[in-house]
């Protein structure tokens, strides 16, 4: 009989694959060394945290039959609501037909991945550090809770365990591995809008509330329980607004109350969350190659990406889904051929998705609020609707199609060749609604002839 | 009285730091996790391994007083001997007026570097092996060679530890560190041409000679004692010429009959050492920032370099050289402003290296034995010649002075477009000696003038 398959990392992307896994008749053991968090009902610092579930994430969650009940603990959002200095707002829908992101907590979400892992029998160990992995004998060796360790052999080893992988590290001493990591400016920390005192949401629930200000914003996502989670994204230091340079409660009350009143009328624990929650930093991380031997690495462990696409896990669950389909081509006695086709398919899209992330920051954080901005946003969704299968915004292609990223990402580039010569006419404010469309299309067929 | 200086690593950085320190007056103890191998005369392997001094290591070796010392132990080098498939030479000298590099035993000027620390007062650690470094507090763990373990404070912390530098690793766990490390895919062997039966050199000894052959090269440095050290620098896989195609001694015999004939006529012990010595892997790492409170990164630790331009060491030397020079000016009180001056000053130096390591890796491999690339090196020859002060070759500029690195850089790019240029004409193999000299020299202005 082989050896069992390995999986570090118990997180979102880790459970998921554990399902796929146990689905192809594998001998699945997935290794955390968190304790179960699934008992701790509620988290000690009381923070329900989200995110976002778009249509990559679906697909492999519909693939593994979990659709439906993770369904069930999910909020649509089917736009961006933007917020201005004066408590205006204003809604950008994300695509036509309703098309929606899906707000869904965190933990909330790990449970129900690890519940169905382990109904599927799945085997969990919990507080299983992993201290060193030998990736030529695809073994692990573990610290437990109490000073013990342990070590496994494995017939092929998972490293699904987060941005900071205890398998990458491995690798980078026993193969030569190409690594980037890059932290940028900002940092964040997150706060929270509770439900009004009547238990109804404080804002509109079906959108992603956005306070762009420059260099730094505030996001907000809906919960089940009625509350917000926001999110402040802002410099660490070196910049007029910047972490640093809030001291004390006062200047924590100044700052919301100059930059997002309308958001701080909602925040009765405002001071308290600013001081208690940590703020915490933003990194880029790509490697090459993924795989060696038998092990391979697979979501934020290959490529962890700042959030501002919003793809983060459902890039991962799309590994997840695209590794799975090479599984099923190819059966489980192939590793080596397996792995070597998941890199070499995967890499030049999760490049591509870790590029579209980093420039999405630079968009929602500068030009979200630009009226010219706007115009070209509209112009986008004109285009969209007269040409609904020749022309798909890059953030609808990332968000609500498969496409592959690195296609995406070529097709907006040239998209936004042809928008930034729209948009070079002086007088497209008052224009734009008359344009000739069809030839504004026609430039992308011909560019993207050449 | 303040607390000791610590420098980790007391490879050829560390050591020659240590003596420009100790010269500030400063208590400075160097650690190493090697044992002290000044007392080994022959190596292990019985193999010298030399490298190339050129004018900025020179200066730096000068500012601290050593330049005569180590002087005594260089052959010069005044150009590259070019060996072609038949075993004819050619010569192309580096430069004008007697222009040199300098071989040197990696060895000896390690040696005559941690001698004169030591002469200077300065402590030495060996089997000292740097397991962390709290950055917060400049307290380093040592574990020693009886498996005990110590821990020292010191006022400052210098990693020279190397491009696998143990502070680096313990400050990109303590704070957000920029980091990106790129193998090539080639790695390099070192091999040897002994000294003939009757005591003399077997090759030309004032030249850097130089097999290339496309995707890989051998190259050959002189010793005092009459050989050579070669060095063979190929791909390690997945090419037809690559390492992992050579399997046995048939396969070393075939592959430098074939390639390299004159050069294996004069290797007599060529399969062994084939064999015995690893093959070894080549990699760039670029960090930033290299300092955080009290510590500072410095050498390969800071920025590893490919060794095509020979400035891996002489680039840490001048490290060393500027850094000196900061302290003369602000003092040793004032270690964090000394530090951010350094790392912002030399950061886009180094990059600027890193990349021209690059660049010179695909030109040494790709075009030294093409005549139109031999032409294009007369055509500068001859501009250096004639505006000796206006055209100044980019290997003359990176080799021969000290005008910092981005600016070669930049100056560099300039040359190239201008030679680009000059060599589109087809007929300039006919026309190089009577070309408008002083044209081409007017299209570096302008473009610089843009
Ligand atoms: C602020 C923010 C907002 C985000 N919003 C979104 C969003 O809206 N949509 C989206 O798609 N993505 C989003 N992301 C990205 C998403 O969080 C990640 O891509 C996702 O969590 C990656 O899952 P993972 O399982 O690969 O890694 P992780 O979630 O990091 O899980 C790794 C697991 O491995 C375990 N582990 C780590 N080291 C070891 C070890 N040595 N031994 C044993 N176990 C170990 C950890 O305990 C953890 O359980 C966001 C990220 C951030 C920071
Ligand atoms: C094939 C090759 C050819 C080269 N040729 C040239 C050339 O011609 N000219 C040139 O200028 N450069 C050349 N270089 C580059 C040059 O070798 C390096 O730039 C130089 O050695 C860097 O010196 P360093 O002191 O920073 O690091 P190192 O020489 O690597 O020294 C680091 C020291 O730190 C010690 N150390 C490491 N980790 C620990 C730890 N955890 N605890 C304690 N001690 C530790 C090590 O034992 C070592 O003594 C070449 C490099 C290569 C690979």
């Amino acid at each position: 009989m082989n050896q069992p398959i390995s999986i570090l990392g118990a997180g979102l992307i880790g459970s998921l694959l554990g399902v796929y896994l146990k689905k192809r008749g594998l001998d699945v053991h997935i290794y955390d060394k968190r304790s179960d968090w699934r008992s701790q009902q509620v988290l000690s610092e009381g923070r329900s945290i989200n995110m976002a579930i778009s249509y990559r994430g679906w697909k492999a969650l519909q693939k593994a039959g979990l659709k439906e009940k993770v369904e069930a603990h999910t909020i649509p959002m089917y736009g961006r609501r933007i917020h201005d200095e004066h408590g205006v707002t204003y809604f950008q829908p994300y695509g036509k037909n309703d098309e929606a992101i899906y707000s869904v907590s965190r933990n909330i979400l790990n449970q129900v991945l690890l519940d169905e892992a382990e109904k599927e029998g799945v085997q969990l160990h919990f507080e299983h550090k992993v201290d060193h992995v030998d990736v030529s004998k695809n073994s692990i060796d573990f610290s437990l809770k109490d000073g013990q360790t342990k070590t496994c052999k494995s017939e092929v080893v998972f490293g699904a365990d987060g941005a900071f992988s205890s398998l990458r590290t491995a690798m980078q001493k026993q193969m030569r591995l190409n690594f980037r990591q890059e932290y940028i400016s900002h940092g964040y920390k997150e706060l929270t809008i509770p439900a009004t005192e009547d238990g109804a949401f404080a804002m509109d629930p079906n959108a992603l509330h956005i306070w762009p200000r420059g260099n730094f914003m505030l996001i907000a996502l809906p919960n089940q329980d009625k509350s917000f989670t926001c999110t402040l994204f802002m410099p660490f230091e070196d910049e007029k607004i910047s972490f640093d340079k809030i001291r004390d409660e006062q200047d924590v009350v100044t700052f919301f109350q100059t930059y997002f009143n309308d958001a701080y009328q909602l925040m009765p624990s405002l001071t308290a969350d600013f001081c208690q929650n940590q703020t915490s930093a933003l990194v880029n991380i790509e490697c090459y190659p993924w795989t060696v031997n038998h092990c391979t690495l697979i979501g934020d462990a290959a490529h962890a990406i700042v959030p501002f696409y919003g793809q983060g896990m459902n890039s991962g669950f799309e590994d997840c889904f695209i590794l799975d389909g090479l599984i099923e081509k190819y059966g489980t006695f192939s590793w080596d051929l397996v792995f070597e086709k998941f890199q070499k398919m995967r890499k030049p899209d999760t490049d591509a998705i870790c590029k579209l992330a980093m420039d999405n920051f630079k968009e929602m954080r500068d030009k979200v609020s630009d009226p010219r901005f706007l115009i070209r946003k509209k112009i986008e969704a004109k285009l969209h609707e007269l040409f609904p299968y020749d022309w798909v915004p890059l953030y609808s292609m990332v968000t609500f199609t498969d496409i592959k990223y690195s296609d995406a990402y070529a097709i907006g580039k040239v998209q936004e060749a042809v928008l930034d010569k729209v948009m070079s006419d002086p007088f497209i404010a008052q224009k734009w609604e008359n344009l000739d469309y069809h030839a504004i299309l026609d430039n992308v067929e011909t560019s993207r002839a050449v």
